[in-house]
């Protein structure tokens, strides 16, 4: 049963190796994060936002990054993305042979000085010189607008100051995509909606929208977000996932949830609901967490699907 | 911070007292009933889903429906409604005094069967005796139907499916509101758009969306129903609920993340948040469940709002 107009194909980006394992206390061995990487290529995943070139003090689950990328199966079926922080992040991700780079940029002061010790103009200067080493390598650029439209220590995050982030980052990089971050999940469908809309007024450029489950708005963004035009959106399975300095961030939506949904109504994601449900229920049973999603809870609807 | 192109305001009909906790083992008291309605109307709630006169073998929980009601508070800025199922049911409403009345017209054969021993075709013929009843009593009459967007049994439901039968229940019976019931969460916010954009353009009678949080998609839905001209929602402190009947139904949408989401976005709901928070807390806390909501984990955002 397909209920959307246009049933075009939506692109999902799998995050749970790294946006959805960061916070977690568990360590989860290198061995464990290579088999979810492959588990996440049977269940459907074309794009694996896998790993993090991070400080390992701040985030000891990253620290094997390098140890992952190396032990990863590679095919042209999968893009593994490396998220960096700084040029230091940046050369270890050309190292480890990424097939892109994600780079995240904070929209407010506050935000970049507790995330990664910075402001927003030091990390657009910084911006500048990640995209200069992800060219040298051929390695498509991609940045996150961090907390763009809401922050925990700032408060409320106008649409304007979060484009106007974007604009710049836009003027110093040569980028292959932008997404826009509800990194505590505090974002209303009618505040996605429009800041896409306005983003998509301004660039031809693709548009990824990376959404939490926190006040449980996730889908509703996400269905404002398509509206708007973005086709590509971040999830975990088992909605794993946070941000060690984000206080308040709940998972991640769930890749279950988001492809029951996107599935349901008509559009073609080519993620497997059932194994990623199942999925989900191991990488938390792993870390000892429960898998935040619907689906984990209810099953898919028509059971038969 | 206002992000809706409109601003008018939008009804919550809190079911907590009826949806909430009918399906819940816990016995809750008379006493603890009506003091959870008379802290909704604290909250801000205007109408409140009060009881259900229905067979109290069959839900122990509201077998003192009449009770509830001979105790409530009665003031002009509330509006209990009762929920019937058939003649028996409207005459002990219209005895108990209750403001409005709500018919549960299943629209598949196979759930009215499970949930109320009928079929469709008798629950239509039910409806009329009950406008009839309604109507002497003067008591504004409106109809839910049932599995609007899918049926635990059938599976599937198409959409002319429900149009069908809500029409002929327009057609038979003097209705002040139609809404349609997501009763088991699997509805996705294309359908839901969909459904009640066709119901629009063929009445204008006030429309009500009752929409559940199973699998996570009930905020959206809300967003795609009020694009669709819906301005009435049912939700639940705590997102307390379910139904006894429908297997694998979660809680109803939670009043305090609702009530939230319109708020960001610049609605008025006249709820206070915080307190639909609490309250969801407490009444979860007196049945012995945890409160579903997002708020009730993560607080409201901006924390000072």
């Amino acid at each position: 049963m397909a209920f959307a107009q246009v049933t075009k194909p939506v692109s999902i980006v799998d995050v749970s190796p790294r946006d959805g394992l960061q916070n977690e206390k568990t360590p989860v061995s290198t061995e464990d994060k290579v088999r979810l990487i492959e588990e996440l290529i049977r269940m459907g995943a074309q794009r694996i936002e896998a790993v993090s070139f991070v400080n390992p003090k701040a985030v000891p689950q990253m620290a094997d990054a390098d140890a992952v990328m190396a032990a990863v199966p590679r095919t042209d079926a999968v893009s593994y993305i490396g998220l960096v922080l700084n040029t230091r992040g940046a050369l270890r991700a050309v190292d480890a042979g990424v097939d892109e780079m994600n780079y995240v940029l904070p929209v407010t002061d506050a935000f970049a000085a507790a995330n990664q010790n910075t402001t927003v103009a030091a990390a657009l200067t910084a911006l500048e010189e990640v995209s200069d080493i992800a060219a040298s390598a051929s390695i498509p650029l991609s940045v996150t607008a961090a907390v763009a439209f809401g922050c925990p220590y700032q408060g409320d995050v106008p649409i304007e100051q979060t484009l106007e982030v974007v604009r710049s980052a836009m003027g110093r990089a040569d980028l292959a995509e932008v997404a826009l971050a509800d990194t505590i999940g505090c974002a209303v469908p009618w505040q996605v909606g429009e800041a896409f809309a306005r983003l998509r007024e301004e660039t031809g450029l693709q548009l990824r929208a990376h959404l939490h489950e926190t006040r449980h708005t996730a889908l509703a963004n996400t269905y404002a977000a398509m509206a708007s035009g973005v086709d590509v959106f971040d999830s975990s399975v088992g909605g794993l996932g946070g941000c060690p300095f984000a206080p308040g961030a709940a998972g991640n939506i769930s890749t279950e949830d988001l492809a029951w949904m996107l599935g349901r109504a008509g559009f073609h994601t080519g993620i497997d609901v059932q194994k990623a449900t199942e999925l989900g229920r191991w990488i938390c049973g792993l870390v000892g967490t429960k898998p935040r999603s619907g689906l984990a809870g209810a099953g898919v609807f028509p059971a038969a699907a």
